[in-house]
């Protein structure tokens, strides 16, 4: 009888951890995310209102830009459009989840439910998960507001433009390409997957969206590189000129 | 009897799964680190190769550079001997690592045997930590070469030293900013602690052998921030006062 109930006991504690621990629809099953409520608003809307935030954004940033200085080439204005994009993206979005990451899964704001919806492609942002939660940190921290100090250079054609340009396109590349390589890593050789296999979830949330942050940045460090070399090398023909003299 | 023997049974296979895990000397107790031989080598002998190496590597590189350019400043001078060394320790120690870390902790070799000392202030480089073995494996492959780039464009005075110089320059401080951090809030939030609390380990191993590579970089970075803009606004410069004529 003692044996009988010790062992239903037991039973009995291992269903309920298994039930406080699985009351999610993520990525691993067991992965530990506690107090998850679902969602209140449904996929369409949630989405509708992000992109269309962000095409609001992008348009407006065009409209105002070239009313401040006519002469913007439009190399010039689709870099500025990207930087106060990608910009408020880290500082509004990312910044939220870096702020709210341990109790993200309970929230019913629309910041909140956008990041339990993503977390299909990732849940790794619903599970204290270390490098995730520091390099959305440092983004949100220092390339948010980096990405707008950038835009405003390139307004004023600052001398500044290139470098910080470079240091913000390094952070986004670096961030994202650890963000890939640790997800596939613990993949392959740890055995666990925190990416729902679904077309939205892993190829659009997890791969497509993502992959803005590397064609993008990549493309910005090769200008600064090419730009900066330049400079350099017309700086080092006017010395020489200068010591012939 | 049928009882007391699976009881046994049960318990003997625990101590022997504990066992398996536990024959370590590293922190946490439980990290999973198959096949752990200790080290054949003293850390003593140990550490004054690693160091004498690395002494003989800046020394050497100071007289070469010297020598095959007569005008290279102390500044210019300091700056190739960082980079030969750190692009060294990036190929070698960090490449060997990148490499062999799933069969690491069984290694007598002398690189295998330096990371095993070494994880006494970070097991993470001996328990498959998906972000430790990423940001190391991206280090080896590109801001080794990156380094040794660098050098070889500082003796050239190569119109691309600075921006070559800024990106390997921050991804080696963002590595290492990613690497403290992740660290810390593991042991802040999660409660795993990666690093023996000794002072050789914790101070001199993980906090201060790592140090160099936040303070030089994030020196380097200013450098190269500070050497691209005043090139840019020397062309703007000449452009505005070729327009004037």
């Amino acid at each position: 009888m003692a044996d009988y109930l010790s062992s239903a006991a037991s039973n009995l504690a291992k269903n309920a951890s298994e039930a406080v621990q699985q009351v999610h629809p993520y990525l691993p099953k067991d992965a530990i995310i506690l107090n998850w409520a679902a969602n209140e608003w449904s996929v369409p809307v949630l989405l509708t209102y992000f992109f269309g935030l962000c095409a609001i954004l992008f348009v407006s940033t065009y409209f105002i830009a070239k009313r401040v200085d006519k002469t913007l080439t439009s190399g010039e204005l689709t870099t500025i459009m990207w930087f106060v994009l990608s910009g408020c993206i880290h500082l509004f979005l990312e910044g939220y989840y870096a702020t709210f990451y341990a109790t993200l899964a309970a929230k019913q704001t629309f910041l909140g439910q956008l990041w339990k919806e993503y977390a299909h492609g990732d849940s790794r942002y619903l599970s204290n998960n270390s490098f995730v939660l520091c390099m959305e940190t440092v983004t949100a921290v220092f390339w948010g507001p980096g990405c707008l100090a950038t835009a405003a250079m390139i307004m004023l054609r600052h001398p500044l433009r290139y470098p910080i340009q470079m240091i913000v396109s390094m952070g986004q590349l670096y961030g994202v390409i650890l963000y890939y390589a640790t997800s596939a890593f613990d993949e392959a050789v740890n055995g666990v997957t925190y990416s729902r296999p679904e077309f939205l979830y892993y190829w659009f949330y997890f791969v497509i969206m993502n992959a803005f942050w590397t064609v993008i940045p990549a493309w910005l460090i090769y200008q600064s590189t090419v730009q900066t070399a330049k400079a350099v090398r017309k700086v080092q023909q006017m010395e020489s000129t200068k010591k012939v003299l």
